[in-house]
């Protein structure tokens, strides 16, 4: 039960973050669910910024990309009614802002991958895509592609 | 009906673009249609050149955003004869060429995203993705995912 | 049959990699099989290190996405039992690294184009997005995202 195995892991979601322009938060076809691209933001406020390589480390940018996948539980939760319904995360697509020779991105992605897998269990453990980008909207390290498979 | 919002909002969509290297404009796969990278060309010439955050300001790339979602409904309307068979924008990638500390994407990517609404309806908005992006392809400075919701 | 076509191009795909982190390879829900990002690597080690239009010439690049490809095919094989089951590439992501002004990535992502139009049948192209990105894991200069449609 990925709900209770939030409050096991001491786990509060934050308020689901509202779009940034002139779209949804997520968007559901078929068993399908696809979330817009999750930042590690409260509100519209930025929790970090600056890039990989540049401004922050890999433990900086691990725990944006984990402050980024709890706004996806909450997005998911709202849109849901109970985390209980994914069955799979189908894909998890990390994008990390770099600069320069940055060679370890799967590490910060890891920060996203392993909460996804202690709350829904290594069972539904997604495919996974890492880029390092240029830039990302607010200037934030880290942004999430997630698509769900659900239960109706 | 979308055929018809086009003609209110004065669009005439352009020819559809043809693929740039081994691979066609579209797949549908049961009732999802995922378009190919949708760009701001016209034939096989950039309408926009440069990068956000260098060559071009944020008002040029709304245009380029714009320009490339005439081309993603020209595709979509050439493989499905018509746009009103369009359930759904299911998701909405925008990819910005950017340079530098550019942190304004999400209004950029409202170049398109607004005309998918004013074509299709704020019901059939989408979830976005929007990523800053090294290069992109000719050099345009915007390219799109679209993933769409279609009837048989 | 793919798997034929693979002996007759003199093709033999390597042992399908394993993840870098907390995911799994391929994902199937319902006829879709969405593969992780794809690499050029022999186990965790790359193959090609380096950025198109710095460390690395357009030829060196297709390389790249031509050994990534193989990566995908042997992801395929070992998800499926059997290429015969692809019933259609439905999209073909090409992540290629880059530096400055970058414009014929299309050329580079024929490299994985034409493998799978080679082994699958130019009835069964893909949709593709071509994207030019910062800096990619283990610092090599392409990634695919395949996303299949395959038969039960």
């Amino acid at each position: 039960m990925s709900d209770q195995r939030l409050s096991e892991l001491g786990l509060t979601l934050p308020a689901a973050p509202a779009p940034l322009g002139a779209y949804v938060p997520a968007v559901r076809t078929g068993n399908l669910l696809f979330l817009s691209g999750m930042l590690p933001i409260a509100g519209h406020e930025p929790l970090f910024v600056g890039r990989l390589g540049r401004e922050l480390d890999v433990d900086q940018a691990r725990r944006a990309a984990h402050a980024a996948a709890l706004n996806a539980l909450a997005v998911a939760r709202h849109e849901l009614g109970t985390l209980d319904r994914v069955s799979r995360v189908v894909r998890l697509g990390v994008f990390i802002a770099t600069d320069g020779d940055v060679r370890d991105q799967a590490r910060v992605a890891d920060g996203a991958s392993e909460l996804m897998r202690d709350v829904f269990g290594a069972d539904k453990s997604s495919a996974r895509l890492v880029l390092g980008v240029a830039s990302l909207p607010l200037g934030v390290p880290v942004e999430l592609e997630v698509i769900l498979e659900v239960r109706p």
